[in-house]
């Protein structure tokens, strides 16, 4: 597959990589259709963000016309962007200055099941805990154990998606996606301070509902609260939308705010 | 410098290395003396400690060779051995079978100020909290933005090194090394099941106090304990030990306990 390192092709990257060393980096997954990148603002906003949060330098026109001519080049599928903090020298000291690595890696368009978006996934409910840390909540940094941990514990196809919940029981995200939940026509979101990844199809989600006249709500949720949502569904910037139809012993039909996200959602990522 | 991937020379790996996307991985930091590492069997413990944690396959012979062979080739300095789940199609789900990968570093001797270890060294409070997880606590994975933005609190090069608590503010170790306090002629040392690096001297250091006939506890202890504690050090396997002389308001000067146990690693690492 198509891949760049430093805007040049390269399947190869030096072993002194800080994002190899400590996971010293940030990285977006964006879906690319006809040879563009979507939803191309929000993700730079996010990586902006996280750059900012970790002092690392950002430079928003150059990534910008990099994703943007790595699109052209692959046509269809996902984009994944790392950067790193670049090469290191023994220990956990930043560098001065620090050379930012940037690495493009191109895939497929992935296939999933479509009774997922239609009819809805069973959530895995996972064990693996998210620790709290404020200094990285929110970030789609490159520590990502947690993730790893959770996601080995289902191998069955049965569950598409794994239920994170942090130390106190709120219940946050999916493994690999963002949770939303639908009580009284509000939708409501965890609140992703303490622990969790601020989602690009969060955001957008939200900023739309907000456009509908939709009540929107971040907050502190538990497991309680969430079997009790009249809608439960998943969202991240590959997949669009997915209604939750199970988790544990309670079972949901897909509702109305629930498919009028989804579509708009399937807008943006033309799926 | 010498560097190996694999068991080849190389300096350069897959950027598809799940090490690299999500920290999927372990570390150790050896010193080597003379052509062959020291400590090997205490690090190579942790690793499999590790490894079984994390569902890694480990093959002891396999790096116990290689790092022996390794050493040999680098004489003096020290050898980082980066082990990863090796490369990943996309998602977090680890690939079945796994190939692990194995990179290993090579390095000078560090040189540090000869101060340290003769008058101690002061301690930068750092204001970065090391969040729970005992999922993850007690091993050196790749996940180590913690550290980064721990080290990342002071410049000045009179802090050696940086003291880091949890958020309930027990004091946990330092960014790159662990804690020992002395109280009442007892060695003490916090408690790793909740987050922290169980590093190879401190196991060693415990264990040679036990034959000492030194009475040792493994607990928790606040800010206060630190600062109320007779003596206070750090170790790491690299330098051996550092008595900590200044954190705060407070001075040590060098103690009786401090001073034996720096003589044994003294020894071990040929310092």
């Amino acid at each position: 597959m198509l891949s760049w390192v430093d805007g040049r092709p390269s399947e190869q990257l030096s072993v002194k990589d800080r994002g190899l060393a400590y996971g010293d980096g940030l990285f977006e997954t964006i879906a690319v259709r006809e040879g563009a990148p979507t939803l191309l603002d929000r993700h730079l906003a996010r990586l902006a963000d996280g750059c900012a949060r970790l002092c690392l330098p950002f430079d928003a026109p150059l990534l910008r016309g990099e994703l943007q001519a790595f699109s052209r080049q692959l046509g269809e599928g996902v984009v994944k962007l790392i950067l790193t903090r670049g090469d290191g020298l023994r220990g956990y000291a930043p560098p001065q200055p620090t050379m930012v690595r940037r690495i493009l890696q191109g895939s497929p368009k992935p296939t999933y099941p479509t009774q997922h978006a239609e009819l809805g996934v069973r959530l895995f409910p996972c064990t693996t805990r998210l620790a709290e840390q404020p200094l990285l909540a929110g970030m789609k940094h490159l520590n990502r154990l947690e993730q790893v941990l959770a996601r080995s514990e289902w191998q069955d196809s049965e569950h598409a998606e794994g239920l994170m919940q942090d130390g106190a029981g709120r219940v946050i995200e999916g493994v690999f996606s963002n949770l939303f939940l639908v009580k009284g026509g509000a939708l409501l979101t965890p609140d992703l301070s303490r622990c969790g990844v601020a989602g690009v199809m969060r955001a957008e989600l939200l900023a739309q509902a907000e456009t509908l006249g939709v009540s929107c709500e971040v907050g502190d949720f538990g497991l309680d609260a969430l079997l009790d949502a009249d809608e439960v569904f998943l969202c991240n910037s590959l997949y669009g939308v997915w209604p939750v139809r199970a988790l544990l012993h309670r079972d949901w039909s897909v509702g109305p705010l629930t498919r009028k996200l989804q579509a708009i959602a399937c807008d943006l990522l033309d799926c």
